[in-house]
């Protein structure tokens, strides 16, 4: 995180600097590069050299100082709670204006990511709402907002429920909702950019039972009346290295070319950043938590690739990088791009499970033979190769020893009584930050105590921080981006003595983590095969936890990668060799405490069954830090299961041990002796 | 089975004896209806009373002599092995004279079921293929035919392969072949009552990627250059009696009908027999093995139906039980009838994986809108009442006694050699057909030792009977009809000292049943959650079996019903209360042995967990028959899983022991002693 330690002293005087730096850009040039630079989150890279590549410290401070100076504009747009009740009324004068009777405003931008952009934030904006998920519909006299289970609470919180009403998912879908509500003959737009092809054809369909039409704007009218929104972001794009990627991006670009030659597809268009960041071997950090460059690509057989990005946020060397099989060209002209593609009716590729709608619009627009398929990205980007498992194994060797000291000076600080949430927090980060290459946290930390941990995807703040407390289990699930692997790891530790039901629940929750860990497998079998050896336990006792067991993950990526998952709903993805997956069952008792147990898994083969007679996998744990013994009732395990749970812990002793002080170490000891012991 | 006796007199002495019973049909549409009755298998009910209500014995006997006459020259018609190459060269002479340039012969008839009449064997009348999946495409100058896994071998001895080519469908799709094969310009026909809307979509995309295109004919051109086929089956229709139905047929019509009121759909159109015959409270007889009375019916939103079926098989009694709401019509007015549906742009529901592309062609016609969904019957069907559960429950009691007698006398018999397989299959069904309520069996008999246990679906012949000798395993998979319930089991015997492989797989299978047979899992759960728990011990030993773990079973109905499952497709079908399935994990090693154990199980509510978070449900075991405990590995069992199974032991002595003599008792008294004992 790069702070600004200066106020930013004006434009003559970075005018000045700049001229001393051999830069002849335009101070209002720069001014606006800062502005998208600003839109980013705070990164680790040094965005300064989009600027002036050979800037002295003062110049750096200066910039720095100006960035600061729109963050904190930005930062007031965004209040806590309900949006100024004018923001929607505009809207809503907006749309009449434009003779519409109702728009969608969707959290989602144009990549359909989990994390968005500042800019992107209308939902936001417009509402006052701020989970990762919902969508609202504003009709000019009335307003919605679908939320789901996650944020029920919350909502009441954010929202000024005089004007938007929170509808649940659970109780209502948004398109029954809009085939119920759109009055005869009403016109109800979107904006195609931000919606799926397949979310876009469900809008329709009820807008058209309702007797009304879904229209499709140019430009979206939230922008119009947001006269102070955020730039798109600019955060540096620098190059992902080889010794990392284990793979050339023109060997990627080569292979997948061919494969699309095999498929009589002329190209394929790709929307999602992280597939692009895989494929060219480029990092960014447009968003939080995610090293993404927000763009979009086309990929052609020839394997040569369209990249449709901001030029200015391109660090010095990633053209060169890029080559000249990639032709980098401004988002503007990715529609004319589309339409151009199709041509001669030629066959393209894309998704509509993830792709705008506007990519099908202008595809069809032009012509092109439409080829609904997956992202051909997402199956060589999640099967990783050697390279990129053994950085995996790495990252997780060294982030082991960064929890490991958190869990050992927490078992040390915690008791004494009056630590909080988000101190725990910090202090881990702090660990965590003591690595070279570390880059950020995969992210946001949930560090929950109490009743807090049975929130699922509890994001601890100031006005929820607590004290945790003795008798309390403390959930803490993290990560964190290193530049060779991303970590993801929960622990739930008791504070003083846990009761005899923590210890039944935590037991059977561990039950469901050793099947995961220990499951063989024959190829083909799919995640959701999978999913129920982590329920049995608590399925038994009439118990179960309400997520996924397990989510795929990126290298050096996303921290939620698909397509491979360890979840209920029947995916047909088969788990492959080098897949990363997490191991992650809970349970949460509402109002008292949560529990899950979550390490990183990547599937490999099963040479060891002597006599078998099928082509085995199995899942290998990489984290590393210890389960609290504490929490386990000994007379629930198999004799399988403690001795899967001795030989980790020895696993973990002697990997992470020799990295740690001799405190930490002696903690280290008697954490992973042996259960029976 | 009703044999006939005499020998047929003569249409002359026919005539009389019907006039003395007072009948006067003309003796010409007598000899119609008995050629229609010869169509359909032997079956338990009179359908004499078909021809004549109050026929003596002399009469009966004398059509009875009548049918068998007709039945003989009907098996003829199929050989064993290829079919004489001159139906397939009548075959392709009828296509050129029609200018096609092929033809789809599928093994389904218009209902899309397992089993077919003898009219409907067109596959097997063309090529000589017998199996029970299948299809052929033959077109002018070559044929195909395309099997799956289990007929690889067969279809070799049954098919002229000078004239039809085998492909494996793990090759290569119909579809891909037509693709690849269709010449430019060329035309595939195909039946439009055979074929499902989404087989036809995939046929026509296929057909127009090679260029060429498909094209539906109004009569079949099989049936056309065959001269003696059979008539469609005239099986007598039954009531099925309340008292096992548990509801009345009008109570499930005005139900039905509600429920489309509620989805404001104005008629759905049932197409599968078993369908009917849950609806209105009817059997019949019209193929093997499942009282399925062959017809179509549309039900409206108020509740009436149309019932297609030929009155000509409908028993007396059946109208009046019928009653008022129910309108019986002749099968061929079904296409105008689904015309005059669709006028004014009514909503008619169809099921487009089941219902022939046949049905949505003349909805269409008719300017219906089609609603695709799933038959309104099946949910209900599927979820049996509390009066059809107990039944099921007593038809396994007394199915139990007989299977018990049967292992009692085999552990007696078997070991003294020389036993075969069909007189071991004849004995069980013997020891069946003492009970009053059986009708039929309700699956051919699987009987196979050594080897022959290997192959899934074995089918015993006088060609491959074998003699069960000593060391190896014993496979038997049977099943009966009785009015109370359908049944279906399997048992693997050790016959004199089974190997500590065999043992070991063996105890491996019964710890995938006992998984299944204890699970309770939360409401919504699917059966492809449940099917990993059946092969996770083998996994783990790098085995596995290549068939779902279990399937829907009806009520007195097939044997094989959907939507419910246990099965690694992933099913979206949550398991409801009232499901029956079954639960049969099993090994094969090809060549040697094979392993099935299989028991029908009914969901049922769990409610004996203390503090239980979820509402629970479980799988009662219904079946009753000892586990060869020969053949069990007590080493490989944990204490919970040796428990179920002396529980299960003693429930099945408790229940089935009373009714079997001293012989027997005592067999099962040692054959249910504690595992460990």
């Amino acid at each position: 995180m790069v702070k600004a330690e200066t106020s930013y002293a004006g434009d003559t005087q970075l005018e000045e600097a700049l001229r001393a730096a051999g830069v002849t850009t335009p101070v209002d040039a720069v001014r606006e590069l800062v502005a998208g630079v600003a839109a980013a989150p705070d990164g680790y890279e040094d965005w300064t050299v989009l600027v002036a590549p050979k800037a002295d410290a003062a110049l750096r401070s200066q910039l720095n100082a100006l960035r600061a100076e729109i963050v904190v504009a930005t930062d007031g747009m965004f209040p806590y709670g309900p949006a100024p009740a004018e923001r929607l009324s505009a809207l809503q004068a907006e749309l009449t204006r434009r003779a519409l009777d109702g728009f969608i405003v969707p959290r989602t931008d144009e990549h359909q990511g989990e994390y968005v952009p500042t800019r992107a934030e209308r939902l936001r904006w417009v509402t006052g709402f701020s989970g990762s998920a919902g969508v609202a519909i504003v009709l000019t006299e009335r307003a919605v907002v679908f939320i789901d289970g996650r944020y029920t609470l919350q909502v009441l919180d954010e929202v000024d429920t005089d004007h938007v009403e929170p509808v649940p998912l659970a109780d209502k879908s948004p398109w029954d909702w809009v085939a119920e509500t759109l009055a005869k003959g009403a016109t109800l737009g979107y904006d195609p950019l931000l919606l799926t092809e397949s979310s876009v054809s469900r809008y329709r369909k009820a807008a058209e039972k309702a007797g009304g039409s879904l229209v499709a704007v140019d430009d979206n009218p939230v922008d119009a009346v947001w006269p102070d929104q955020p730039a798109a972001p600019l955060a540096p794009v620098v190059v992902h290295d080889e010794i990392y990627a284990g793979d050339s991006a023109v060997d990627k670009r080569a292979t997948l070319g061919a494969a699309l030659v095999e498929e009589n597809v002329a190209a394929a268009v790709l929307t999602m950043p992280d597939s692009i960041a895989w494929l060219l071997n480029i990092r960014g950090g447009d968003v939080p938590h995610t090293p993404l460059p927000l763009s979009f690509a086309i990929l052609r057989d020839d394997g040569s690739v369209d990249l449709f990005i901001d030029q200015r946020k391109l660090s010095p060397g990633v053209t060169e990088h890029l080559g000249n099989g990639v032709a980098i060209q401004p988002p503007k002209d990715f529609g004319q791009a589309l339409e151009a593609l199709g041509k001669g009716g030629r066959r393209v590729l894309a998704d509509p499970t993830s792709a705008a709608s506007f990519v099908f619009d202008r595809l069809r627009a032009g012509g092109a033979e439409i080829v609904n398929g997956t992202d051909p990205c997402a199956m060589p980007k999640s099967c990783k190769n050697d390279v990129e498992v053994d950085g995996a194994r790495a990252a997780h060797r060294r982030d082991g020893v960064a929890v490991t000291r958190f869990l050992a000076w927490f078992a040390e600080r915690a008791p004494a009584g009056g630590l909080t949430e988000i101190e725990a927090a910090e202090q881990l980060r702090a660990f965590r930050f003591e690595d070279d290459l570390i880059r950020d946290l995969s992210f946001r930390t949930i560090s929950g105590s109490g009743p807090n941990g049975a929130i699922v995807h509890y994001s601890v703040s100031e006005e929820t921080n607590r004290k945790i407390g003795l008798g309390e289990l403390y959930l803490v699930d993290s990560g964190a981006q290193y530049l060779d692997g991303t970590t993801d790891i929960t622990r739930t530790i008791a504070v003083g003595e846990p009761s005899p039901e923590m210890r039944d629940r935590f037991t059977r929750v561990l039950k469901g983590h050793i099947a995961i860990a220990t499951a063989r497998f024959p190829q083909g079998t799919t995640g959701a095969q999978l999913d129920t050896l982590a329920r049995h336990a608590l399925w038994q006792a009439g118990l179960d936890f309400d997520h996924g067991t397990g989510h795929g993950v990126g290298s050096y990526l996303s921290v939620h990668e698909g397509p491979q998952r360890i979840s209920k709903a029947g995916d047909t993805v088969a788990l492959k060799p080098g897949m990363i997956v997490s191991n992650e069952p809970g349970y949460y008792k509402t109002g008292a405490y949560g529990i899950r147990i979550e390490n990183l898994v990547t599937v490999v083969p099963c040479d060891d069954v002597a006599d078998s007679e099928r082509t085995l996998l199995q899942l290998e744990t990489m984290t590393l830090a210890p389960i609290d013994r504490a929490l386990v009732e000994v007379s629930l395990l198999t004799d399988d299961e403690m001795a899967w749970l001795d030989a980790y812990h020895i696993r973990v002793r002697e990997t992470v041990g020799p990295s740690l002080d001799t405190a930490a170490q002696e903690w280290l000891d008697a954490a992973t002796r042996p259960i029976t012991g």
